[in-house]
């Protein structure tokens, strides 16, 4: 099928450690920035779509759908929509099919995440639940699953370490110039080398960090002259544990949902001028690149280290800094990635903007590759 | 808008404490079941929406879209949709945007809960969820906050504790003839009023219990021959507190979504021939009749003791028992609401069955009302 949902238009807080915000600052904040920039009144919007994967188990609040229509002044329809870190991206998705269904004509969708006020191991444990009882039960941890994927490819394609550097600094080179991001300076190759070990292969630049933070944008059936649009929107599911995969070296639901998502846009990986992908590790995004059909499997490493997708060349990955480098309030990263692109696609980003932009892809995660969301959008 | 989303199958669990069983067991064999009656290949399910309010907090488990996906082989969509006791009526609605999207053309909804293995404790603080920040921060729990709207109703209008236990003894009496049911027996008006005190006026039989089970649905854009459909769905929220409220004897939302829905199923309230409505407490069965429109503000006490909504009269409600007496695992009951309606428009459900029933509505309600999900089927 054919779409054309119109974005009017975006907003974002900062990603960060934000002592002083809460979950419901975070939701209200990016909310508003997202009604200011679309030029709309409140009244206006017909539901609500609210990503978010911990705010049960770290807050005590499961009714985010209602907490944000209450903020806002609304009886509309919302609903809280969860699937672990692809939580932003699907809660998208909803958005893009509520506006299908011709059932609603304007939509906020806001993904937000507050982890900074719970201890490491709380945190840890409740970032658990993207996995399966397997998983969890063995006492196995993302960085953990990451790596068993990681290790594999470096076994199987002769991935290097130094390749996977490439990715922390890149994608800190970029978020150096975003002042939303969690972390927003540069970083040598030789720091992420040497920065201490949190799981074989990875150091601690290897890994995107715990943050909070909100992303929203206003979704509309009403076209806007000049305005950017989401042109597909695919989801795909694959096993929940790794063991039950045949491959740990690919994300099979990265392949389905983009050759989906590629379908759906008519568009085909050529005509894409930037990506936001799902680097919540840095074997992630090698392993996407190949995934998403940009370079062929086992070659992602290369394709990083030849500065293909560094801000000024062909095809800037993860602009905004990336998981890594922006930061990963879970929930959020997956409407994050939408609002980054839309931005670029508008253009006027100054030093991080990608000149002449015009087709984007966002690639959002869940667990290892259980939930996969792509969206194409254009202008 | 008019619409009509057909219902290819229904499938239910026993409710109950099912200590034996798991969160995932109740999700495969409510699925399964669905599947079954649909008679379907599982193959041609396109997507799944799952309904869970709890998992996260008591299993450590988010992720249950691709739990799902993966217990059926299957790698399409899956979302978690959440809206505390809500959350299955919302699952209904997205799988309805699904269809009328075009996106998908067989979506399996499912709402499931295991709440039994947690403590008292944990179970009380894990549903505040639900509530407000206030709320929870002053230590009120569900039953102060509904026993807060019952006696308002009982000082504005004369609403009596023998009233309320009217709600229970119908539903337990229905009840009795559901061997799904957590309660399948009849209780006495006696037993009621003289059971131990849960929090004034409610006694231990004005109050919904703590239930395992799930309850699932296959949606279709293809219409069987005499089915049952969809034909109305619509959402509403109101403040996510109490205090914030113009009224406390009214839920303002579920005024709002029945008569979006009427409109949108273009019936009126005496077309209606069967309902499931939320009676998390009597209170709020009683203030469903009143908001729904059944009766004037104010009657529906006199209403339910008029016996007008009990099996074998003229507009029987909750035929399942309700969430008092079939049991209430949050978020599979907005789903068991819609498996019960479309078994009585089927027909053959013996001495449950409500004859000649061609209209039936769904009342779902998440907290204290700030969420609401209606829903009306028809054959």
């Amino acid at each position: 099928m054919s779409m054309k949902i119109n974005v009017l238009g975006v907003g974002i807080t900062k990603f960060g450690e934000l002592w002083e915000k809460s979950v419901f600052d975070l939701a209200l904040e990016a909310s508003q920035k997202a009604i200011e920039d679309s030029r709309i009144d409140a009244k206006k919007i017909d539901a609500v779509y609210v990503a978010n994967m911990l705010s049960s188990k770290l807050d005590g609040q499961n009714h985010l759908g209602s907490v944000v229509t209450t903020m806002l002044g609304l009886n509309v329809p919302a609903v809280r929509v969860e699937g672990a870190c692809a939580s932003g991206g699907l809660a998208i998705h909803q958005g893009v099919q509520a506006i299908l269904s011709g059932m609603y004509n304007t939509v906020l969708v806001l993904g937000v995440e507050k982890m900074t006020d719970a201890s490491l191991c709380e945190i840890t444990t409740a970032l658990m639940g993207a996995g399966s009882e397997e998983e969890r039960m063995s006492g196995l941890t993302f960085p953990a699953l990451y790596a068993l994927m990681a290790r594999s490819h470096m076994e199987q394609f002769g991935t290097t370490r130094e390749q996977m550097a490439q990715v922390a600094g890149k994608n800190h080179f970029h978020a150096s110039l975003n002042d939303k991001a969690h972390f927003p300076f540069a970083v040598s190759l030789e720091k992420v080398l040497r920065s201490p070990d949190v799981c074989y292969p990875f150091t601690l630049f290897d890994a995107s960090p715990i943050s909070d933070g909100a992303a929203a944008v206003i979704l509309s059936s009403k076209k806007i002259k000049g305005g950017v649009s989401i042109t597909a929107s695919a989801v795909a599911t694959d096993t929940i544990g790794l063991s039950e995969r045949e491959s740990l070296v690919e994300l099979k639901a990265t392949k389905i949902a983009s050759q989906k998502a590629y379908e759906q846009a008519g568009v085909t990986i050529s005509d894409i001028n930037i990506v936001e992908a799902h680097d919540c590790f840095t074997i992630a995004e090698i392993m996407a690149m190949e995934d998403l059909g940009f370079c062929a499997k086992g070659e992602g490493g290369q394709f990083i280290a030849s500065g293909h997708t560094r801000l000024g060349n062909k095809m800037p990955v993860n602009t905004s800094g990336g998981l890594k480098a922006c930061g990963h309030p879970v929930a959020a990263t997956g409407v994050k990635q939408i609002v980054e692109i839309v931005d670029q696609l508008r253009g006027g980003m100054g030093t991080r903007q990608v000149k002449g932009a015009k087709v984007g892809l966002a690639h959002n995660v869940g667990g290892t590759g259980a939930t996969v969301v792509v969206h194409v959008l254009q202008i």
